[in-house]
């Protein structure tokens, strides 16, 4: 089968590879039918995260088609379409009875980062019957991939955690995919504003359409300012979803007594914590991996029209054309790339 | 009449005042019969607390009788015992209504910090229906003392922003006053192993007294090392308690996966998050001011027997040694001291 296969920092390539096969009894067999890139392969890509080895298949996010089923699995069954999480879960440990699926003693995040991932024709999906959802007859699969990753995190990670409450003013920092998927689901909560800020004209404009009451470009406005301004002592719910000191320092500026920052981006380096002013301000500050403990409810919304995680998708590619994705998603502002799908139907 | 008198720096006296007098409607003036003195009132008089000027009487603790009450005040009567409340609030504004008293517009910690405290005979409480609270018939007011600040803060700051759940493993960073606050608080929830960390073996040897099922000396002994040892994989709720970047690193180094730091302590400066490491650990941190909203609730658990802080209180002192009762609560390790009381009966 062909795959993209990881070749040490800065190396990726479109390869022909063995196709997996069952190794445990809860495993299932998946043919990839939608798969996409997320903003961690490229972490990844440039030696972020030395776990992933020389010869690892990458990606976490998809939807297929069930190909074959360890003799455990009892959920699923052969040409089933399913919708693959991007965290695996034994559904039997501590942390999985908890809903902590991400610290999941057996599993986690470990698809294209521990073990072999969807950008390939086949993925063997460990713990199948709590790591696949079935697709409901009908639905959009492309949208659905969306439900694999970004969209779990965004409402899990931010507005969840974030405790976004009905008349809230709530700040995003990034308008990447992640902050778009917490824009779109804070949205179930009905906050009073709903700020995105980022350094990209193009995204902001995109984040307006998807809900943003109001929007701020940090490169040409102080952002700390103009949020303030916005309110009388501060911001409710702010989210980081860059991952970098200069958007945690945004946060920690502008959270109101009271307030939650949540913390969804992937930091490389530690943050200087304002304690010497925050300690008195009754703050919340959250962080996380994504559960997917979600991912059902999501899927609802999803299917009811609440939810059009379609819209975060700009760009489609063959999957012939895998390393074409790569280069649009890399170079995602001038390309204005939010999601890319790569299809392999 | 006699208070403690700031005087910049380094500097406090007993001296000879004028009475507090009522200014608002809603006031009331207080004679006060048991004072004591706050961790705070030391940072103070190191000059920390720059809001505090020269010439402001100190302290936010206290029990006494109603002297007079302003045309507003309709809960209390001349002649009543009470509690004082270090937080005034005036159950109004936003904050308020939010029972984030600590953060009210009109009010919050001003007693001996904005205007004149509890460390005198007589003492004017602004906003008083909300900042005092009805002594029950009976009752050991010295021990109710530890009411007024103490118990709340370690109880609403580390127990319950700490989210303590039965079973847990809980580890307070500090024996200080507040540290054993929230040790005898935290109780309240039945904690599986419940561990103290300070530097003063006089004072571990207190918390097992207080109910502390293990201690760490972490002046002879590697915290993180212990605590870790003492887990399968970190601690569910840590508590920091002293307010030092020190302290703060015990806290994130343990924290177990979906685990809790909550932080009491009072810093003085910025700590360095290790965000690269606890970004994917699903932790939530708060900090806090205290609200006094559970002053009503730790008042009945007084009263049953369940909560008995007089245990706190190490030292007492008549009113005219109140400068023998600063040197040693300022030296509390070599005094064995914990709270002390002073008295104006």
């Amino acid at each position: 089968m062909q795959a993209v296969v990881y070749g040490g920092p800065g190396v990726k390539s479109l390869e022909t590879v063995a196709a997996p096969k069952i190794l445990q009894p809860t495993d299932a067999i998946v043919k990839i039918v939608k798969t996409t890139i997320c903003g961690t392969d490229l972490h990844i890509l440039k030696g972020d995260v030395p776990a992933v080895t020389k010869g690892r298949i990458l990606g976490h996010e998809g939807v297929g088609v069930v190909a074959e089923v360890g003799s455990a699995v009892t959920r699923f069954k052969k040409g089933e379409r399913v919708l693959i999480s991007c965290v695996s879960a034994c559904g039997k440990c501590h942390y999985c009875k908890k809903q902590l699926y991400a610290h999941c003693d057996n599993g986690g995040w470990i698809l294209g980062h521990l073990i072999d991932g969807t950008q390939a024709e086949y993925v063997r999906i460990p713990h199948a019957d709590n790591s696949l959802y079935p697709i409901p007859d009908g639905a959009d699969e492309e949208a659905l991939v969306m439900l694999s990753d970004i969209l779990p995190t965004g409402f899990e990670i931010g507005v969840l955690y974030g405790a976004v409450q009905p008349g809230d003013t709530v700040a995003i920092i990034g308008a990447g995919p992640i902050g778009m998927a917490a824009l779109l689901t804070a949205q179930f909560f009905s906050p009073a504003q709903l700020i995105m800020v980022d350094i990209d004209d193009s995204r902001l404009a995109m984040a307006k359409t998807f809900g943003a009451t109001h929007t701020i470009n940090s490169a040409t406005q102080d952002a700390v300012t103009e949020l303030m301004a916005m309110t009388t002592d501060g911001i409710d719910v702010v989210m980081e979803a860059v991952g970098i000191p200069a958007t945690f320092d945004i946060c920690q500026s502008v959270v109101r007594p009271g307030g939650h920052i949540a913390n969804i981006g992937v930091h490389g380096t530690s943050v200087d914590l304002q304690l010497q002013e925050l300690w008195i301000k009754n703050i919340t500050l959250t962080t996380g991996l994504v559960n997917t403990n979600t991912t059902a409810m999501l899927l609802k919304n999803v299917q009811s029209g609440k939810l059009r995680p379609a819209e975060l998708i700009t760009h489609r590619f063959a999957f012939s054309d895998f390393m074409r994705a790569y280069e649009v998603f890399g170079n995602a502002s001038t390309e204005q790339a939010l999601k890319v799908i790569i299809d392999n139907s």
